[in-house]
């Protein structure tokens, strides 16, 4: 597990305990370990005792410390950029208003498009700057943005622009998907093909930008149709874009099927996905991202395939889905707390969801694990046990958060 | 709302929106806000434009903000002084593990009990700050304690003791609760009568020095019995301390009646609270607190009887129970959140059953309401609506903390 020393590591942390998360289950687990990092890579992973050489002689920086070290938390699908907010449509529903009378009032998605669409770049960087705070005070390196409330060009462009800025300026990694197939726009009510057509004919533009790093779609009754969702995904393959499809969370219209059929990364909610998408999306590895929140706040009950998932290897990944309308949630682990009590992953389940799975669901193979060669991306923890990381809903349990070696937060 | 200016204001917030809770229902909102606070009291509540005279000269530190304010909010309902963790547990549970593994593992209250017992007070208060710290960070300004892990003498002492120390350190205000009467200590196994008897002789003692602000018990089938409480109740009266009782959670033994019995100040949880114990708590002016955390934590399902607490004026608080077994909550407003999602409080019911009752619940007349005359303990949050702070899981809302006019976080 160690690499050899060939000059002195940026870091090195002693003392404290480690969920590895090698292996395929449980926790990888190390005592009285030692963490080492050089040039944004791990270069020592293992116990303490296997250091080679006094730690002092090994690192500019070592720092003894207690509680645990977990790879980074990897958030593989959230919406948080957007402008506006709907906690006043929230209120409505709780103080018993129709649907009619919260659309009336201007709820909905069409209000987040319509505030996005109104909002210019840097408006919108600095309404969605500190949700992706929140989230990386709660443990996250790694976060996967769509774009899906402009549905114009210049919208889902900004979108993705405002997507990579925060990248930038917090340091966090940022995973960028392109969702311009995410609602029809009232400009094309009744002409949905022709938006699908809009929507992969913006696509090799924005990558021509450097801004897609993934495509999506919302596949369901109320979203687009399958043979629509075909058609975003030829626009993707086309310029060798992986997928992913927002599949089978209201009804099973066979997305997670097509996701499996296209090669995709994975098909995220999943509560109706078949059997046969199921044995479908372990034969092409495609992760299924749950989304405990949205389940949550709709007060769903309908569970994904979770024992299917499980005997046929499906990996399973844990988001937040961060965004206004369904999954109002800040905070990973939160998400991962909700995926212990409504659908009861083991605590060792939600934590590989929320960092190995949540890289597998980006295609990102760097990250994920502790082992020597991959991303410094860790997160120390105030905690006794990791399995207080899906224990407690609030608390303020990490102590510091690494990106590329960098201590962030 | 003004009240005379006799000398300068020590600080003066102008440009914010109040959620003064003034009124009995709503926001009692204020736009274009100011707020002034002088000796640890508010001595403006009201419009900007009703400020007497030009802001640079009323206030010694004048502060442009936006946002909203509210009344800083009071945790009514926590456990927080413990030691160890029952993560594991949890993790057990989750795993499929019976009841009996559990025990053998060494999990439940008894485990909580023996940890308290072997902890000294330093290790204890280092163990507790950080969950006090969460829920301020996160705006409690007030936070009531409880022992009642420690079960002897000394330990009992030594959990109020800390409970005191935390709001010396911190400087959040700390109203303790005595609980000897939370479970059955080994050493009196079969002797139930006998316990509570040595509860009752502890009160005076613990009382002399300064340490109980208030006395409850756990009335139920595992617990204490009516008569047992009846016992608990009449040593705290016999010493002019007010009551509130762990009340009908999973079966009505008339805990709420009780309550209301001694012109208690609470009856929490109340899942299992009889139409007739409603308007016993109405008559008596008792305080219905809410405890969603566990609720969700345990999946439970029998809803307080929320319609008629409405229907016969009886106040609703939320509280977050924080405890290390059924309800791992460190952030209050998570609790509202559960609350408006699990009992369907609309946000405003929330945040009023979080400030104003939760004061009520602990007696405290003095706070919970932006109002003149009141402590200055406040919350400016990054927030648009007062919704967001229901809405939300996660997220770092809290700009700023006041206690008695004093930033603390
Ligand atoms: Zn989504
Ligand atoms: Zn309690």
């Amino acid at each position: 597990m160690q690499a050899a020393v060939t000059e002195r590591w940026d870091g090195l942390v002693v003392g404290v305990s480690l969920a590895t998360l090698q292996g395929t289950e449980g926790y990888g687990e190390i005592a009285d370990a030692a963490l080492g990092w050089h040039d944004g890579r791990l270069c020592f992973v293992g116990p303490r005792s296997a250091l080679p050489g006094d730690a002092r002689d090994l690192a500019d920086e070592v720092i003894e410390a207690d509680g645990w070290i977990t790879p980074g938390l990897v958030d593989c699908h959230t919406h948080l950029v957007f402008a506006g907010d709907r906690a006043r449509e929230f209120e409505l529903r709780l103080q018993g208003a129709s649907y009619e009378e919260i659309a009336r009032s201007g709820g909905g998605i069409v209000s987040t498009v319509r505030a996005v669409r109104e909002a210019d770049e840097n408006t919108l960087l600095a309404q969605s700057l500190p949700r992706a705070r929140a989230l990386m005070r709660d443990g996250v390196t790694t976060v996967e943005i769509k774009s899906g409330y402009g549905l114009d060009f210049d919208s889902e462009r900004r979108m993705l622009r405002v997507a990579r800025r925060i990248g930038q300026q917090l340091g966090v990694q940022v995973s960028t998907t392109y969702l311009g197939a995410h609602a029809l726009p009232p400009e094309y009510a009744g002409r949905a093909d022709d938006y699908v057509e809009a929507v992969a004919a913006w696509l090799p533009r924005l990558h021509d930008e450097g801004l897609v790093d993934a495509v999506d779609a919302f596949c369901e009754g109320i979203g687009f149709s399958p043979a629509q969702t075909r058609r975003v995904f030829e626009a993707a393959g086309a310029l060798g874009l992986p997928v992913k499809l927002h599949a089978d969370q209201l009804s099973d219209l066979g997305g997670a099927m097509l996701v499996a059929e296209f090669g995709g990364l994975s098909a995220d909610h999943v509560e109706h996905t078949s059997i046969e998408g199921v044995r479908a999306m372990a034969a092409h590895g495609v992760v299924a991202v749950l989304l405990p929140g949205a389940f949550h706040v709709l007060r769903e009950t309908k569970l994904p395939p979770l024992d299917a998932f499980r005997e046929h290897g499906v990996a399973m990944a844990v988001a937040t889905d961060c965004n206004p309308g369904t999954s109002p949630l800040q905070s990973l682990r939160q998400a991962m707390q909700l995926a212990c009590t409504h659908f009861r992953l083991t605590p060792a389940e939600a934590l590989r969801g929320a960092t190995v799975h949540g890289a597998r669901a980006l295609g990102l193979t760097d990250r994920g694990v502790l082992r020597v060669g991959m991303r410094a991306d860790f997160v120390q923890w105030r905690v006794r046990h990791p399995a207080e990381l899906c224990y407690w809903l609030g608390g303020d349990l990490a102590e510091a958060v690494y990106v590329g070696g960098v201590r962030l937060a």
